[in-house]
């Protein structure tokens, strides 16, 4: 049996685990104040250009997201995300357990669009709705869509026109970046977002998720928000350590890459197979559609998600790599799928 | 200039603010455990023919909303409701803030069914998304509609099945019961659903809202929530007087059935002059569309609510008619567009 | 059997329920949008001697309080109470509800001082505690006793200093500027808070606090914060009426006055048979201590509260007088407790 | 510079790494639900001997003191803790967060006792005020004292009398359970809370406390509270693995051990200068008064917390050993102590 069930079925990268091992009797300072942890900031910096952010590391996607929007949001604010996003269905409410309304926009393709935004912005003029005042995104995002430079400027100029912050969700930022149609760099989101985090978790850390602000006044106090929400790690030099490694050597982007090849041979074989996909999507996860039959033999080796049906005879399953998908796990569900094409 | 904006431009019934000047210099326990609430609580239950019945009286329906869903609600739980519902848009996220997400359905005319109902547990199966564990509907819809003995019997069955609760927001309460198309009492809304409130503030009282909790485990520590949420009003009497009013003589039927009247009228007169309505009232609330100007001429004597557009040249207002209207009012309303059509 | 044990016993003072009887078939704008409020707004304003201040109308206190401290805190932020403080005691957690410790200072009097804020401010040093942002005082206190102006001052002069909000809960404001001892005006208090509130549940209106806003960043989207908490009247304009009244011709002043002129025949009275008080109240709350055996006679006539246990033989009771106490209730008490003394 | 600052400094027992970095390049599932995670349930549930308990891996002690008392309490209920308990003090607020008052009580030790309880219980009495549902206690407590097996049995005594939730909070279990004085086992604990976890994170693991809950109302749909909560680790299993490393051979008591002993050689020495404590101490944090020129000197080449003044000459530090405290550090602080006594 081999999963394409998720990215973060494996521990973490090798050089990871060693450099953690290499520290593992030294004595550090604990809640991220360590020297890791600010030479894994440095390393960030320099890759965003943005040497005036603030950087800190928190344990999981989760909290990021909720500490993040709860930082920024007045009691009677509220996120605009795409009905798709990760804030608004995987996370058991917890952004409204913060007291916030996501308001979840339709989208094509799960990328919100300034129309889209505009939209939620005509919807809300009053004090007897919420009021709208950040926009959330992820890239890429849950359907394995990806934002491009253009359309990621177009959100950032309205985001900054209507006074909304732009929140950009990496948990699978490498991929994105990585993908081969991406035209993006950390740089340039650092440039367009207010803040945004690079996610480990999915990457190739044990855990671990990079949140970078540029927007100084979000920076104010960041720290109480970690610890209130249980999210100021005691042992945060681990977290610092696995960011050294992501942001040294290229590690984090070797890895990333190494998933979306993988996808690639995957998506290749499948559409040479003739299958369509539920989604156009060049990162690491992909959403094929086959007949229930198909699905059912495939199980028989391979585990995945099987999502929504598509119509009575198909279904739409969902296929993800990562930094630790071999090649030999991707020949097999390829020969098993033409075997049953 | 006459309104027709909304059913609280006026006080309260004459009798009303008659029983409170008497009442007045008379001392009284504090926070709802007089003798005049104790009393409206008998009339009220004597009506609704549940005599174990829990009934507390609450100042506004934003908070009644809140205090109900967020008593019922586990922290992860969530409430169901048409996407036009008043919990949904028209709170300010008051659900939100305290800690719960409102899964929005898309509705044909702002009511659930049990299909919305199903289509909503089905997409929420584990503990990634929240938990429905209620369904909130109102009676009148903020759309005008109203739900039938067999509809409400309906989502009374799932919800019983599903273990869900039922919620009715009546703030219109007295309109639905009194319109010519209406086939429930209150007797029947008791039996059928866990919780439900009968508005005050819409329908000739000063302000006040009377929950009904049929529930047992809804009953419990409720006043505990009434406190901390600020609805326990200190001189609580005066929301006893006005109920115990509302039910005596049936003035609680009389006045939504006079506000039923004045909408019969207009509702005749604009389709008799040829014009269509956004959704099919027949209580105390009407959408019709009009010209954009038509509305520019009727809104030099008439206030209402202009909501959005139907198509380039038509746009659907907002006539909302009370036990306060006039029937000169209505009269000049009907002359006018009647010159206009 | 006549009661003392609050002062929100009886309704209004008929003036008020006078002119809520004339604007009852006057058609107005709900959400406190009407005239009436922006006239009493605008009386008030005199008053303070402050033309900036924005001022809203908000039902009762314990909304108020959590209304107006979840508005300027952020999540990670405290609120300084003294241990009685009503927030912190008699609002079931109402604070805590939205997400903000109250950290209670014991006191000698009920009423905070520098030192005490400063305490409160050393013990909150970083990210691992909440931080102190708020302070918050009532007046006249939860024991009676009043803030004098040198005292109010040096609290104004330290929140400045250290960044702190100064928040006056003025539920009982009324008897606090109407005390023999009193040396501060509402036009004082509005130069040295930030925020303050005038109580009229407790000083002759049916329902009603008024809360001035001072400190520009405290303003913005205040009504967002009121209506998500289910605290934005439709019919707003009755608080307007009643504010109208009550800053019309002393009419506020008078009845605070008569309470006070009650509390302190019994006070006198009392004292005069040789009792001593748990508190030195020259407002409408007094804390006589009397014998178990006193007590129970007294409740055979009288209605009150009773408090703690002094010792073994006696007990603490609250009295409390309104503007409806009767010459004729306080005389009774003093005839009978002369008898019992 | 040696650090006894606290008992994370250093990373995770050998042991336990090795164990990750076996498990590393195999698939799992995610989200604990994983064989690893089985496996350390059920050395947990032999250990406590409670086959019916639910246990749950949680990555850190504020996320799980907040997830279990939020997933107790309804919203106007609160939580009894020492005024020093970790609840109260050192985690930003994060209980007031999810919405409910820490009732904090003076105690002598760090320990509450049913005098405490009752104390609390007391002076709630109705829904104006909070509702008292759950009593936290912490074992070893902050100040490094711990509950007797005698003291344990009456507080769980009271608890179940008064329908009160018990709640052990064991980040520092592993010392309070291999303390000389300690008479209480996991399984006693077990008997006597409604749910407790043990620490992993202060005694040798990289991250994580396994939340052990024995009262059946208790278990209903924790895993959406951890989800929404942002502590549902995606790689759960590493938690599992390193769980299982503490409960087989004794690694979990024999580390603790070790931490004791360090701190015994200490005590011992501390005590042997003519030095007092502020705490009597038995566990793996010491509390010695040192005068400000010794804290000086011993300062330059130890580091160690500050805690407060104890007259004008002394103050009082907080000294904390651990399974990675070695012998070199220990004998070096004792040589450098006598040196300055």
């Amino acid at each position: 049996m081999y999963s394409f069930t998720n990215d973060y079925s494996e521990g973490a990268h090798p050089r990871i685990l060693q450099a953690m091992m290499e520290a593992n009797l030294t004595q550090n300072k604990g809640y991220g104040l360590d020297s890791h942890s600010d030479h894994a900031r440095e390393l960030i910096r320099q890759e965003i250009r943005h040497p005036e952010a603030d950087i800190h590391f928190i344990p999981g996607g989760t909290q990021t997201n909720l500490i993040v929007i709860a930082s920024a949001l007045k009691p009677y604010q509220a996120v605009i995300s795409a009905v798709t996003g990760h804030v608004n269905v995987h996370e058991t409410g917890a952004i409204e357990a913060t007291g916030h309304k996501v308001l979840a926009m339709d989208t094509a393709d799960g990328k919100l669009t300034p129309a889209l935004v505009q939209q939620a912005l005509d919807s809300h003029t009053d004090e007897h709705m919420v009021q709208p005042r950040m926009v959330y995104i992820s890239n890429s995002t849950e359907v394995g869509t990806q934002y491009t430079r253009a359309e990621l400027e177009a959100l950032s100029r309205i985001c900054r026109l209507k006074g909304l912050y732009l929140f950009m969700d990496g948990a699978r930022m490498g991929s994105a970046l990585t993908s081969p149609v991406n035209d993006l760099t950390l740089a340039d989101i650092a440039d367009l977002t207010d803040v945004f985090y690079i996610g480990g978790t999915k990457n190739g850390a044990l855990l671990g998720e990079a949140v970078v602000i540029l927007r100084d006044e979000l920076k104010t106090d960041f720290r109480f928000m970690i610890k209130q929400r249980g999210a100021m790690m005691a042992k945060g030099w681990l977290l610092g350590i696995q960011f050294e490694e992501l942001f040294q050597n290229n590690l984090f982007y070797d890895m990333a890459r190494h998933g979306n090849d993988m996808a690639g041979r995957l998506r290749e074989a499948i559409a040479g197979c003739g299958w369509s996909f539920a989604s156009d999507s060049r990162t690491n996860q992909l959403f094929p559609i086959f007949t229930h039959e198909v699905i059912r033999e495939l199980a028989e080796d391979f585990s995945f998600e099987i999502n929504q049906k598509t119509d009575e005879d198909h279904c739409c399953i969902r296929l993800v790599t990562s930094w630790a998908t071999t090649e030999a796990g991707v020949g097999r569900f390829i020969e098993t799928l033409r075997r049953l094409s």
